[in-house]
């Protein structure tokens, strides 16, 4: 019988990240401070982050050690199995090959608690008792309390106000394992307070949180700020996924043509393509990766590369990235975890040098394919992840098309459990596409300055 | 440094299944006809069941193949990790070593797919298009759903109306898996008719359900029913999970002295015992194996070894049982998979014989387990479960007054995750225990028929 999952050891799980900024030709430009639009002093991060975190922010070096501490926990879940979609081939009836890591194995439900352990490992080791952080969907929140319920910090977690009354499930999880879950615009906060005065039913959005949980960390000389995607050591810490995922291509005896990953902030799609670019990068191996956003939150396929803040209030430092401006309002589709004006900036840079392709994904197209993947490998996906599906389903059906075989690999960031009101209005036929014009999407993008030299 | 998973290549898995009749000293009684009160005819079940799992119920032979197909379809998941639970024993500050078998990992979420997956295979080999099942938190519904949609078959689902009023996400995820769901006692059926004409505000329980499911299959000859715990063939297919955790136990370097199960008909705890229990009744190892069972529905501990129905209407053989009485109506606690009044036939006949002790918890200890265990390993278990976790903690414990270590196995059904409202309850502190005096107890028990010789 043919093997369907590749599985490894736990001493197969790295030992080091993987840090793609060594291997870019261009490399990524510098955060800039937002007052003096000069590059960032690294000491100006320290109110928000602890040093070793800043450090990796800004490393060049191409591997950094994961600390034993935190590879003993990845065992709690890690290595995670790379799986042949063979259900998923036989009904696509498709000469293409598809491959995916399960990232959804976690204990916490997905990818997130790859970075969320180092990232509460480096705040205790330097005598940070509290963390804050947002969340949207949930994801994020959910990874940071476990993670913060191991190493003993206390939690605050900001969860975007449509999220928090739409997923009550995601917040009792985070209240299970200890965080202090608060709706996002809320009252604790300067920012949060600012915008319930201008519009005291605001749903709350990503950039929103992000704005709150900074300013509370600032604020406390104990506390440090967590964010979950975005930034480059996020991403570094998501790359034992990728790393993991070629090891396990080479059991299988292939290579992949294509890599797919969903498309938020970046932590989930460059955990898995990242490892697999670094050969193309290096090498110059012919290999495609393929970021899938929604089509109402296009950053990567219709925003500008700009410098631009990543929070909406204004207080984070200005990152190159590609953007729809940081008050884009998107629209409220069920993948709440897509839902972000930009992109990380290595990424951005990488896209800029044209080492990424994007496909957008209409809500309904991402809810079919969740559903055909649901009922032929059984894993119901994480609504972010049902994009990374639909886009190997086009690859597939083109390989059909033209009877070429071809092996894809895509990430399954996460399972949908929790996301199952979603499904619901999937299958009573009352869920719908939103497609941007490109009069709205200048809007947004027209409050952007023009730092990119 | 340390293992923390055992983990199996698919060439493990089990190429049969362990039938312990075989093994046993005293056979189980044989299921009677209700009207004449006669040993079952095998024919009598066939209107109810498909031949090859007719065989299967009344076997003794000792290993039964597992189909190839099958276990093709268990490579989907399977082997499932044997983890030490080294987070839980550091807060627990024991000399015990504690191991869980992980069967939440599965892509339904629990331990009832090994059996889903079979039925539904040799239905759809006999021919059957369609199959009725009843479920009460979902757990079984859901596995039966996906493997229906694996086969190709219909499936109408019987759900207790309380968890189909409280567990919406479940409903939703057999309907993604493409189930047709129904409330129990709905009026598609006369034994639902027949309950809602008595009690039109009745919320239903596991014995209605399954008056309703056998009702409906008898009815279609391309129809048959299925049932997700209890029966014989049933917890055959359970012990792929035991099969699997003794050869993990043996990379541990570790022999459980006791192996934990939660009790609801059997399923859960007969798949991870009986492959230990095993080598007690055949090599007279020392080994104990406790059922973990609510103390609101305490079937195994205080209820009587006697013949009765499966079902609360009377549709079912009568089969010899633990019984609180088919007529019992377990309070509303949150495990609903334990809310059922008797035990399988095979796990009466053991602990009348004295081969399997009982732990009774209160719904409270259970929840402050399965928070405890979500602190320290992260899986937030399902209610179920954390009865098992709590019996654990109990000898864990004593471990530690004794100073004595020793080896404990538990059977981790299924997460959570669905269950979340329940977890909202505890922690607010708004949940309470279900204590039964002897007279509720006897009450119902009042009404069996005395026909154990």
């Amino acid at each position: 019988m043919a093997t369907k999952k590749f599985l490894l050891n736990e001493n197969d799980i790295p030992t080091a990240w993987y840090n793609i900024v060594a291997d870019m030709v261009n490399k990524p430009l510098p955060p800039l401070n937002p007052a003096t639009k000069q590059p960032l002093n690294p000491t100006d991060l320290e109110p928000i982050f602890v040093r070793e975190l800043i450090d990796q922010e800004l490393s060049q070096e191409r591997w950094i050690d994961i600390p034993d501490e935190v590879r003993e926990l990845y065992k709690i879940w890690r290595p995670t199995p790379l799986v042949r979609a063979t259900g998923l081939e036989k009904a696509l009836d498709t000469p293409a090959h598809i491959y995916f890591k399960n990232e959804g194995v976690s204990p916490v439900g997905s990818h997130k608690l790859n970075s969320a352990l180092p990232q509460a490992y480096y705040n205790k080791k330097q005598g940070i008792k509290h963390l804050t952080t947002e969340t949207g969907a949930g994801q994020w929140g959910a990874a940071l309390s476990f993670a913060c319920s191991v190493f003993g910090l206390d939690l605050d977690v900001f969860m975007v106000k449509v999220s928090y009354n739409q997923k009550p499930y995601r917040r009792i999880m985070m209240q299970t394992w200890g965080a202090q879950v608060v709706a996002s615009p809320s009252d604790l906060t300067e920012a949060g307070r600012k915008i319930l005065a201008r519009d005291s039913h605001n749903s709350g959005s990503l950039g929103i949180a992000i704005s709150e949980a900074v300013e509370k960390a600032v604020l406390d000389p104990g506390a440090r700020y967590s964010l979950g995607s975005v930034l480059n050591h996020v991403i570094l810490h998501q790359t034992v996924a990728g790393l993991e995922a070629e090891k396990q291509m080479e059991m299988a005896g292939e290579y992949p043509d294509v890599v797919i990953g969903c498309f938020g902030g970046g932590s989930n799609f460059s955990g898995i393509t990242f490892p697999f670019l670094r050969h193309k990068l290096s090498e110059g191996k012919d290999i495609r990766v393929i970021a899938a956003e929604p089509e109402s939150c296009p950053k990567l396929s219709r925003g500008k590369f700009e410098y631009d803040f990543g929070d909406t209030v204004g207080l984070t430092p200005l990152l190159p990235m590609y953007t729809l401006g940081h008050d884009f309002q998107p629209a409220d589709i069920h993948a709440g975890g897509l839902r972000y004006h930009g992109a990380g900036t290595i990424v951005s840079q990488l896209r800029k040098d044209g080492y990424i392709d994007v496909d957008d994904i209409p809500q309904l197209e991402s809810f079919e394919a969740g559903r055909l993947f649901a009922k032929t490998e059984g894993t119901i996906p994480a609504p972010e992840s049902t994009h990374a599906i639909a886009s190997v389903i086009r690859i597939a059906n083109k390989a059909k098309e033209e009877g070429k075989p071809c092996t894809i690999l895509f990430n399954l960031s996460g399972h949908g459990l929790i996301d199952m009101s979603a499904y619901d209005q999937f299958l009573a036929g009352k869920m719908k596409n939103y497609s941007l014009s490109d009069k709205e999407i200048a809007i947004s993008a027209n409050a952007l300055e023009h730092l990119v030299p």
